[in-house]
Order: structure tokens, then sequence, then C-alpha cells
């Protein structure tokens, strides 16, 4: 019986947050390129790309490193006792520059400055709201998904961005990291860099009010 | 072995349904906001979102309290024995609570004003009878499903309700909680309150003809 | 041990096929409405209305009555030996009864004259190599799948249909039941009568090469 | 117990990459043809279409050849051990002469010239990176859900190439056999054939990264 090194681990939350991030700002540039101003039909292809993604994502990663792609969701791990703090802070790490290195990639393949500073404003309480909603939901699918369903652990949260891109004001960033990256591109998928501490506090409120209706949720009692 | 509490069982009900409603009003108003005119669109995109989300919060909450978020659903398990009537009155309560909550999130996400009244006139006989043959259709769905193929409810009715958003001429409510949650706003998804009983009406009548149809085609004989 | 009655697998596929052609019917009608004139945009609906139907009918109605919902599929399996000849005429009677009833309840739902002649014309050598080309590979899948991969019969027939709606220049009727009943309506999915001859012919011109490439690809030896 | 012919494996890969050319050029003709000129509602139709396609295919063929369809893919499963040199070399011949008369399929069912050349430039740094990144990207996906996720191939293979013909700035050939077929036709999936050879170089780079990126991501220790 074998398992992924520790090495292993850390690379495969570098690589596929890398590849979410190349996903999420490439296919919002290619949308915003064709879609003649239609920005509904933008958003479509950005959210099919992106929950495609995902789902191969975990698939793959899932068995070696959790596919966790997420800080807030890493916390979480380590919360539960299934992470210990260095590999936290070792997949904290790899999920940061793994998301930069994806936005420089998909900047890179269309042939855009590799550097840029997000100019898309996303504030005010309606989208604080939005963000917090979005994270508190993806908690709930993933811990609930991970104790009930966890073979349907890739398809769900797949689905889960899939709709929060639309049903959230905010397009559901509900990560971290991915709001960092996506700081760093003035493209389609992009937040002006003031913005982003707002989102990500409103993350972790989200995620913590996730955590707790979940265990609410999950409540047994022994069967007589 | 354990089983879900009463309370967290009833939570899920509630929870999910103010998920599905956010869902179904939220990516309507984003929808709408989006598409330029463009009404097909718009309705992909809530299509999408809706099945996506359906798939997600069946999966994680069906092995919690079944994952009706509708009370017809709830009264079809009543009638066949697996819901006591406390808990079928318990389900519908969380079901009009929760649907009502999450039209009300979909509003504050989207910094509109949260009471509102449907405005879209939705009546006539093809709309009746449309809600009729979704509801029918929905009910044959799940009842087919749990028989035979219970690892495929979750995609089914995700599927089913992604169908019958275009080839019912109502967009397929097929479900008087909701029926009742978007008469309270007056956005993409919404439906004025007059119009609302008549919804009703024609789904208990589709239910119960999905009901016996699903009779007659899971009629079995001994083999020999 | 008990099995579905014949009355119950006959009444299987007469709804599934006319739940099956008021989808493709109903969808074309709600999305050509709301389309503004971008077809494609309109065949996107249809092609996720048909293939979701797609997929909850063969779920759902497969283990009742193999979910054939059309004749050549029917044909092929008294054929292969997996269906009497009396079975197989009752089926191929319901599937066109239910495939009729099914497009006249899309009319009615939408309030249209139930009775109406389809009027698109599509017709030539073009149009015909497709209908063979789409039900070639419809027979295909379903007796490859049904040999190597019968869990994924549902999910595979889905998807080949939905791509088939676009590859194909004909669209992919690839069924006569659903030509017969697609040639009486006027609305989007429709084909003028005097069309239908020529598309059923084909149908079975690729049913034949279908099921022959099925069987070359199927041989195998012995493994020594 | 039996195994596919040898026969039967080379007439699979054939079959199955003309059928899988057929869907891109076909319903790239039938997207541009439908689409209005909104250029991401063509490609949005391409996508699923092929995606669709992808998912059956391998589903199907995948328990008869592999479902390869790929030049790299036969030359990663020579490199480790699974094909002999014989059989490589009539799989790539089979892709190839394959590929090349699904192209022709395509055009004779929607009524245009058999034999064309390709006029779409796709050519410069931009469009390499995306086709390196893109095939890399296929391969890690496939390497990893061999290992460890054996059945979801063809679910994950599907998923990765909708995203990548979103998130790569070429639309993701990734793919020599489909590059040479795709130089063949002036229609929306065309490419010049002065630009195919730089895809095809492009793409064995990224073959030989992904190759290494699963290596290093697959490592494993004794667990103690």
């Amino acid at each position: 019986m074998s398992q992924p090194t520790h090495a292993a681990r850390v690379a495969a939350e570098g690589a596929g947050t890398a590849l979410l991030l190349a996903t999420v700002v490439g296919s919002g540039i290619m949308a915003e390129q064709l879609a003649a101003g239609n920005m509904a039909v933008a958003l479509l292809a950005n959210t099919l790309a992106t929950a495609f993604m995902l789902y191969v994502l975990i698939t793959t990663f899932g068995p070696v490193s959790g596919a966790h792609f997420n800080p807030l969701v890493s916390l979480m791990a380590f919360k539960d006792g299934a992470l210990p703090a260095g590999v936290l802070a070792a997949f904290v790490l790899a999920q940061v520059v793994g998301g930069v290195l994806g936005v420089g990639l998909a900047h890179a393949m269309f042939e855009l400055p590799l550097l840029q500073w997000g100019v898309k404003a996303r504030t005010g309480a309606g989208q604080w709201l939005a963000e917090a909603v979005a994270t508190a939901g993806l908690v709930l699918t993933i811990r609930l998904c991970v104790r009930y369903r966890p073979q349907q652990v890739a398809a769900a949260v797949a689905c889960y961005i899939g709709a929060a891109y639309w049903f959230t004001a905010s397009t559901s960033f509900a990560n971290p990291a991915v709001t960092l990256a996506r700081s760093l591109t003035a493209t389609f998928a992009g937040i002006a860099p003031a913005d982003a501490p707002g989102f990500m506090l409103a993350q972790c409120a989200g995620a913590v009010a996730g955590y707790f209706l979940a265990s609410v949720i999950m409540t047994e009692k022994e069967r007589i």
C-alpha cells in the first residue's frame, strides 16, 4: 500500500489551482472577445468552462491531495484534524502561488501583458452578502457530500459553482486564493485589488456560517 | 448505526428549499440583467443554474431528509407510508418558510427591495395544462427512479426540470411552495399572486395523474 | 422475483415516446419564441431539453421496457432475439401513437392548433446522408454500450443525440416514429410530410450500416 | 474469456476518430450557419457537441481499443508498454485516415466540396503556448484519471476538452491527427495547412511536459 509523497500533494494543489485560474481567466477572455457584447453569453461560456474544469481537477487531483484549491477548504480540513499545520501552510502557499501563475499563463496564451491590476469594481453590501452566501453554500456542499456521497464530490462542487456563477450577485469567487489571483487581471474575470479584502472577509464569514449549518444538518441520533 | 434527528431533517428541507429559490430567482435576475434582451439566453442560464443546483441539493440533502423541497413530493411520501403526518406538516412548513426566505436572500444579494409582489401574468388553459404536465412528469420521474434507479434520482430530477423549463409553456414551476415563493418577486422568475392558485391546482391535478401513470407503468407480475 | 407486465411495457413505450416528442416539439416552440431570431440559441435550447429528457426517460423507463422509443431499436432487439414479434408490433404501435399524442400535447400547452402539417422542407442528398449517419451512429452507440457499458446507456444516448443535433446537417431525427410525429407540426421541429419518407428510408439504411459496423468492432477472439 | 481482435481495435480507432472529426467539423459548420455572427454562441454549440461526442466515443470504444483517437495518446501507451510497436503504427494510421474521412463526411452532409484546404490562420507564440498547455493538460488528465479514477475517464476527457475549447487561445486542438484533418476544411474548425506543423510541434512539447508533470504528481512513498 502506497500514498502520495508530501511534495506530490503540494504540487497537486499548486498545479490544480493554476489550471483552475487559467481556466477562469482564460475562458473569460475568450468569451468576452467572441460574445459581441452579450455578457450573458460570455458568462455562460465562462460557467461551462469553469464547471467542466472543476470536475476534471477534483476527479484527478482529489485522490492525491484532496483537491482543495482553496485556503478555506484546507483550513476546514485542518480544523477537522485531517491536515497537519505544516501541510496546511504548504497547501495555502501552493494555492496562492499556483493561482497567480495560472493568471499569468492565461495572459501569456492570449498575448496580453503578464502583469496586470484588476480594474472591475466589485464592492458593496450586496456583493459581500453574495460572497458570504456563495462560500457558505460551497462549504455546506463539500461537508455534506464528503460525509454522505463521497463519490459525487467532483460533480457536486462543479455543479454548485456553475449555479453560483449565476445566482449570487458577485458571480461567486468563494475562495481567497482565487480572489487574490483575480485581482491581478484587468480582463472579464478580474476584481479591483482594493475590493479584494472585502470579498475575502465575506468569504471567511460565509465559511464559518456554512460550517455550522452543515453541523446542524448532519446532527444524528443513535438508532434504537 | 445512526440517523438524522427530526430537527436536522426539517432544517434540511428548509435550507434546501431556500437555496433552490435563491438559485431560481437570483439566476433569473442575473440572466435578465446580462442577456441584452435575448430571453432565450436568459432562460438558458436560468435552466443551467437550476438544474445544477437541484443536482447538488438532492445529492447532499437527500441522505438527510429525502430532499423533497416540494409539498406534493412530501405528500406522496406520506401516502406511501414513508412519512408520518407530523413530519409531513413540519416539512411543508419548512418548505414554505424556506422558499420565502430564499427569495428574500436573492433580493438582498442583488440589492432589490426584499418584499415584492409578482407581476408576471401566467394564466389560461395552456399554462394550467403545462403545470399539470410538468408536475405529472416530475412525479413519474421520481416514483420510477426511486424504484428502479435510486442512485440516479438527483441527476434525473435535475435533468427533468432542466427539460421542463423549455418543453412546458409555463417553464415548469411544478411545486406549490415554489409557486408561493415566486409570487413574492417582481423579477424574471416571478408570477402574479392572483395567478398562483391556478398553478397550484393544476400542479395537484398533475401530481395525481403522474402518480397513477407511474402505478400503471410499474405493474409487475410474478415471474414463472 | 417479478417483472413488468406486457401492458406496463407497452404503456412505457407509449408514454415515453409521448414525453420525448412533447419535449422535442415543445422546447422548439419555446426556443423559437424567445430566441429573437438567433437560431443557434434556439437549437442550443432544443438540444439541452432533448438530451436532458432522453437521459431521464432511458433511466426511468429502461428497466421496464428497454426504453426503445424508436421502431428501429425495437426491430434490432427483435433481430437479436430479445423481443418476440407480437411485442415488437405492440411496441411500434405504441411508439407511433405516443409520438403523435406527444406532438398534440405540445401544441395544446402552447395553445396552437392541435392538428398541423409540417411545412419545413428537409430533403436532398445531404439531408439523407445526414439521417443515415445519425442513425448509424445511434445504433452503433446503443449496441456497443449495451454490450460493454450497460450502466451508461442513458447518458451515452442522451449525449449522442445532443451531439447529433449539431454535427448532422438534418439535426438528427434518426427515428421513423419521431419523423412521422414531427410531420404533424408546423413549428421549429417540423418536417414537411412529403419529405418524411426520404428521411425514414435513409434511417433504415443507416441502421443497417450501424448494425454491421458495430458487429465488426465487437469481433472477439478467444484469449489463449 | 475473449478480447477484441486486432482488426476490431484498429477499426475502432478509425471509426472513432472519423466520428470525432465529423462532429468537430460538422457542428462548427452548423453553428456558424445559425449563429447570426455571434461567434461565442457558435463556439458554445461546437463545445457541447464535441464534449458530448467524446463522452460517447470513449465510453463505447474504450473497452475495445482504449479510445485513443490521438497519436500522442497511443505513443504514451506505447511508452508505458501497453501497446506493441506494430499496433501503435496501425493505430496512428487509422487515426489519420479516419480523421480525414470524418472531415469529408461532414462536408458531404452539408453539401460542401469534399476536398478543401484550411484558410484560418492560427499561428504565433500565444497559439503555440496554448496548444502546448492544452496537450499537457490532456495528458495529465488521462494519466491521473487512468491511475486513480478509471471509471471516469470518458467524463473527465470530455469535460477537459470542453473547458479547453475556451481557456486556451487556440481552442485546443491538442491532437496531431485532428490538426492534420482540420487542415482539410475551410470551415469554422479549420486551420491553414502552413500553420499545422507549428501546432503539432507545440502539441508534442506539451505532451512531454504533461507526462512528466503527471509523474511528479503521482509520486508515491510506501506507507509505514
